[in-house]
């Protein structure tokens, strides 16, 4: 296949997915409050691509969540470049996906996090992932995501659950405090073996997440909380300012491409608290 | 002057800096809210240094502030000691240090912060400054805090005011934002010409900066806010945590020496929102 067709495609779903996905949003706010969307370019005189990234505030079920697309190319700086399979000798690249952050009102809900990616350098890879982030513990919830992401990995491949949640729990670390960033989840890089087989994959990832995402919110949506449990949550979400902003790739990615800020930093929580 | 008489000279002011400051805290809050002291050590085993942190909170003037002193040694990590001045052949170093960071109630009084320190590998040398971050304009605040500094620069040259202020402007930048973290004031590095010259403007640039803020404070200690002040106050935090945690240099030498957690992240505001 073309690999304008693949970018294409992969570029198409992604959009689709953000749609989708706000659709679902807007459902579980009753169409109540709304969405701000922002459309943005790379550079305003020449062509190097942009996004639309959707923000909905202050709802009844989110204190924020946001919906990030974007489909960006041109030449990596150079300084960044080396960091990027396939682009050190050749700085040009695509790169197209979507990316999801939820910051509950019920501080009983995990903060969730999912994305999927399709880059290409010299190389062309997918990559994404779905983790979350709870500030009061819940076995419950904890197993039957597992459980769900591990059902999904099998139907694709019986290694993948055991090593994308390796992945995801090395990646979602502090190490200056020792401690991980939520309950982990899967995440996956590099995928490039085989086109239509990692986007059927990818695609699952997402509607995976949205089924995941609608049910764990269904089942808390009259679940009582305490001030105390929300000073907890304000604490974990100044941690999850802190992972963002120290270590995330994403943020790294984004803001040495010139991507565009507010998108970027749309994971940010919208309001942190340190002791 | 041997070096040890100088490495005890630095820390013992560091020290005595750090118990007078407290002092002039506690009497802005009528003695009525008290530090917590948190003392640390590098490592439990052999003796590597360590320091005190203390941090007052929810006071009447001060939301939070944190006034932390630290005297540590042995070896920078490899990756870490090429970005040294003096380290990248002979790692061993030796650092102390003061640092102070105010996130006032009042919105209207701005945020400050002041450092200084000595540091010792096969250079010895001293650093330091002081800058503010107000959330709301106030040209003649402005005016009085840079004059104070030009006129103290003075005293000792006449060509380190410019020349501190330029460097203090480049440092506390966001370059994703392209925006300053606040107003500016000074910033010093690599001092090492000279040691009793350089430890004087040292102890000088201390005790300006105790005037300093219990001017600014004084003067406001009155002034009237509104909610929306406050709104815009945890705004400009927002910044303020994405430079610290994204561009500081002091918070990435704490995370690489070993440093204590809760005291690097002490200069983080107490509550902090995006957009």
């Amino acid at each position: 296949m073309d690999l304008d067709i693949k970018k294409d495609l992969a570029s198409n779903w992604f959009k689709l997915l953000q749609e989708s996905i706000c659709r679902d949003i807007n459902l579980l706010e009753n169409n109540k409050v709304n969405f701000r969307s922002y459309s943005w370019k790379r550079n305003k005189k020449t062509d190097e691509g942009g996004g639309e990234f959707r923000i909905l505030k202050n709802g009844k079920i989110f204190d924020k969540v946001g919906v990030n697309f974007s489909k960006v190319y041109g030449k990596f700086p150079d300084q960044f470049k080396k960091n990027i399979l396939g682009a050190n000798k050749d700085s040009r690249f695509w790169a197209s996906g979507i990316s999801v952050v939820m910051h509950m009102k019920n501080p009983l809900m995990p903060a969730m996090h999912f994305n999927t990616r399709y880059i290409c350098t010299t190389k062309h890879w997918f990559g994404g992932g779905i983790d979350l982030t709870p500030s009061k513990k819940d076995e419950m919830e904890k197993n039957y995501f597992h459980q769900t992401l591990k059902s999904m990995c099998d139907r694709h491949n019986k290694d993948y659950y055991k090593k994308y949640k390796k992945w995801c729990d090395k990646y979602f670390f502090l190490p200056h405090r020792n401690e991980s960033r939520g309950i982990g989840g899967i995440f996956f890089d590099y995928k490039q073996d085989n086109f239509e087989k990692n986007f059927y994959f990818v695609r699952d990832v997402g509607v995976t997440f949205q089924m995941l995402f609608n049910k764990i919110i269904r089942k808390k949506i009259k679940k009582k909380w305490s001030i105390k449990d929300k000073e907890i949550q304000y604490l974990k979400r100044g941690r999850y300012t802190e992972f963002n902003l120290l270590y995330d790739r994403g943020t790294k990615f984004g803001l040495q491409t010139g991507g565009n800020i507010d998108g970027i930093l749309m994971s940010l929580p919208p309001l942190a608290k340190w002791k």
